[in-house]
């Protein structure tokens, strides 16, 4: 694939967003791939997914981001920028659970995922075998009542020294702090064992047994401070039945946990998504 | 269609039941249409459906069910037997919301459920060229808070006069008293606009909106004096993106309950279902 | 709703068309509502669906029209231009099966479907209640081996009469010449019974259930003149089992075609499908 | 789990088979786990799935065995017996293709599959390290036009050599002979990249990107001399959309590829399946 830029854009709407941001590109000899929009009308906000060719170019080009920073000055855009060519470095923090840690491991190999996976991070060691079957360091960091704070500041030095973008939760059973949370706000996904907003904390898939639900779903969300309370990427079901045991009920959702967490995480990596507020915008995957 | 009856029976497990009930039958000459069970190994119930083909006999005969409830009583079966041969009447309630009724009349009338449909009730008098255009009739019971509990004792009196077997709440947006519910217990189901457990009370299509689910959902389910708690019977989903206003939602939401609601009045009109505690033994519609 | 236009593009791919199409109607001080985009890498075809606030304006401003027309010209673009402020005049086509009809004629009176519906034409008397119970004129055209082309230019002629902009088969069974096909091509949208490709022509369901398939589905496409090969506009499936006779089948299939062909009369009225070749673009419903 | 038996009973319907048959097992003190039955009305046969506790005894036991085989004599029953005590030994052949590999390595791991995978077969080299990875022997056979038969030969001598019961295509690309297929009728299972009978044959996504199609699907199935027309034992479907790619399609195609594989393997292996003409029956998944 050629070396491309995704630039993400949002803001308050108005007239004439398409046409002077596009036209800025095209005056300036880029190839656009891809240009999504959406207007919120109910809250009156825009969102933009550019995808831009890059051909022979470099990125950043001063003179160019200076340029349109000033056009986005002016229209009171929100913009990030993202090169294609130097995918992002993900960590895995998982319990002991295997089914997602697997699934994020083949599919990286498999190139279906634009990333690299340079760390595992457990509070047990039972998933270690997983991750080195795949080449992956394994860090294994317990935790206890007393040495949370300090599990999460090991958790921290590793992210940092292996410079990771994303941290995704696959599974993993412990909270993090809100501190944590906000320092990661946007960087840090969960897959939640239930369809929120039904069935929050733990347990689920008992709870959905006991309250005889007929479908059962997952949910793949930004972690946030509020507990199964962040913006939600990606959610699936699948049809239950009465015959269908607490056991049974964990085994298909694990088939559906891996696939929800898998399209967000996806998502994620291909820059299609837009965090607003509590919400996402989540663009098509068409380029 | 031959007449049949259909007996719905549950009991605590034990050895030997399924043995013991078909061979009652068989020695009887009765042909077995259909012989469906199911075992809750959790809570160690047993639950089955069978349905007998009648040919030329009368039922119920006092010989047949004297002998029948010996058997019963010898292995504590709580049972009930529904001749097909005479169709549930049923009561359908509304308030401005026409889907879900034309949904149900259209099916009624093109012999999907079988059942007649010989009164419809309302706390509005929109609906009532719907009603009308099916030749059904239609009882405008206006309600306001002084005068909600002889609104319920007017629906009662017609329930009554019209010899009604099920009553169906298909958006009637009144809730109905801890009292009515029980007397009603097992004959009176509701279709409710959100994914339960998940947007429970009103106003669901909106919430859902601003929460940003992927999903979108329907329950139709068993009313108990717990509002929204009662035994679910069908539920279903359709995938929803941040596209999508409150307005569509509640749009592509109609179509959801209407499938849900058809769904559910039709297993339970051919005694498919069985209510145990708060949940709900749905058996397959193959006969 | 304020009235709107709604313009529809196609052309080769070239950089710069976003810019200009825009630039163009926000120059003359129009508000885009929606804005989607769709390039085909592998043709090398681009498709866009432009919905503008008129507010005040008149439409078609011949001014306007000229001046866009010029730049159509020199970027080779194929447009259409559609006032959502006239809706369309939709004729339903049908044999003996009510429950498309029913449907399409619930909704449309629910103001789910942006259009009238002024004319159901019929080889057969059966369903003249149906149409005359939501006050639409009914007319009975009897179809035999040797009327076939009297009988399609009677359809012809109520068409024009009526001055009918699209023609839905909703479970009509005479097949239409590749002339009628010809003339009315991107006007006439079909239902067929079976998850195209597969089980094309008659009797898919019991072609299903002979195959014994775990899943059956509905296909809406516009008529061309080869039978079930032109242009999918949406399909749909349910899950179906070994217990399904062949009747269940069709019970079931009913409500896949019903939703299949509400859904595709839908995008169409809204102006939401471009077509290609003998395939379609399908824009999504946001706005 | 304790140990069990399951019994598969196809024969002609008639009266007092499910008492005759739960009698013999009640009488002779067995615990009956689950019993699912099923009536094909249309070809008047009867099917059942019998899942006993062993508890304490042997099986087989040649007393309990040979009365049986009496009553199966006397009813004309086709009957097979299954010890969930001994894991079937399962091989899998692939080309290069890896997803569907790694998933059921994967599962069957993780205990989802009661299975043993003691071989991996492929014509080509490419998976050698993931089935290593595992800790599975890879067989490498490859295949020219004219070592065709020769290459069949050495895997039955495998197949042979590891006592395997069961053979799973997972994206072999290769068709084998109808003798092998004949040999193997019942325990030779392969996944279709197509929602048959829609897109039989190669480059199925292509083929469904050309039709323009708004679903893809893919099919598990029996394998038989009739290539793409064996009993289907699962299937399922994901939506697409004009801007899915054909390498898209195959990305989504895999997710579906994999878990439609999963589910057949282990309903076969639960021995959940019953092959009837060119039909299965597949009970649920419930004991």
């Amino acid at each position: 694939m050629a070396r491309a830029v995704i630039i993400l854009i949002q803001c308050r709407d108005q007239k004439g967003l398409v046409s002077k941001i596009s036209t800025f590109w095209y005056e300036r000899g880029f190839n656009v791939l891809d240009c999504q929009q959406h207007v919120d009308n109910g809250a009156g906000n825009f969102y933009m997914r550019l995808k831009l060719d890059l051909e022979e170019r470099a990125w950043p080009d001063a003179s160019t981001t200076n340029d349109f920073q000033k056009l986005a000055d002016s229209l009171h855009l929100n913009w990030t920028v993202h090169d294609t060519g130097t995918p992002e470095r993900v960590a895995i923090l998982v319990s002991k659970a295997p089914h997602c840690l697997y699934d994020l491991l083949v599919r990286q190999r498999e190139n279906e995922l634009p990333c690299m996976i340079p760390l595992v991070i457990s509070n047990h060691d039972d998933l270690r075998s997983v991750a080195e079957q795949f080449g992956v360091p394994y860090e294994h960091l317990p935790i206890s009542a007393d040495t949370k704070p300090q599990q999460e500041s090991q958790i921290r030095k590793l992210l940092d020294t292996h410079r990771i973008g994303l941290v995704v939760l696959a599974r993993y059973m412990q909270v993090l702090s809100s501190r944590f949370a906000g320092d990661y706000a946007g960087r840090l996904i969960n897959i939640h064992h239930g369809f929120l907003p039904a069935f929050q904390g733990g347990n689920a898939y008992q709870r959905a047994y006991e309250r005889g639900v007929k479908m059962i779903g997952a949910t793949a969300h930004y972690v946030t401070a509020d507990l199964d309370e962040g913006p939600i990427i990606e959610q699936d079901v699948e049809r239950v039945t009465h015959e269908d045991s607490p056991k049974e009920l964990s085994r298909i959702g694990r088939d559906i946990e891996r696939l929800v967490l898998a399209r967000a995480v996806k998502a994620h990596l291909e820059r299609r998504v837009i965090i607003s507020g509590h919400k996402t915008v989540v663009f098509s995957s068409g380029v």
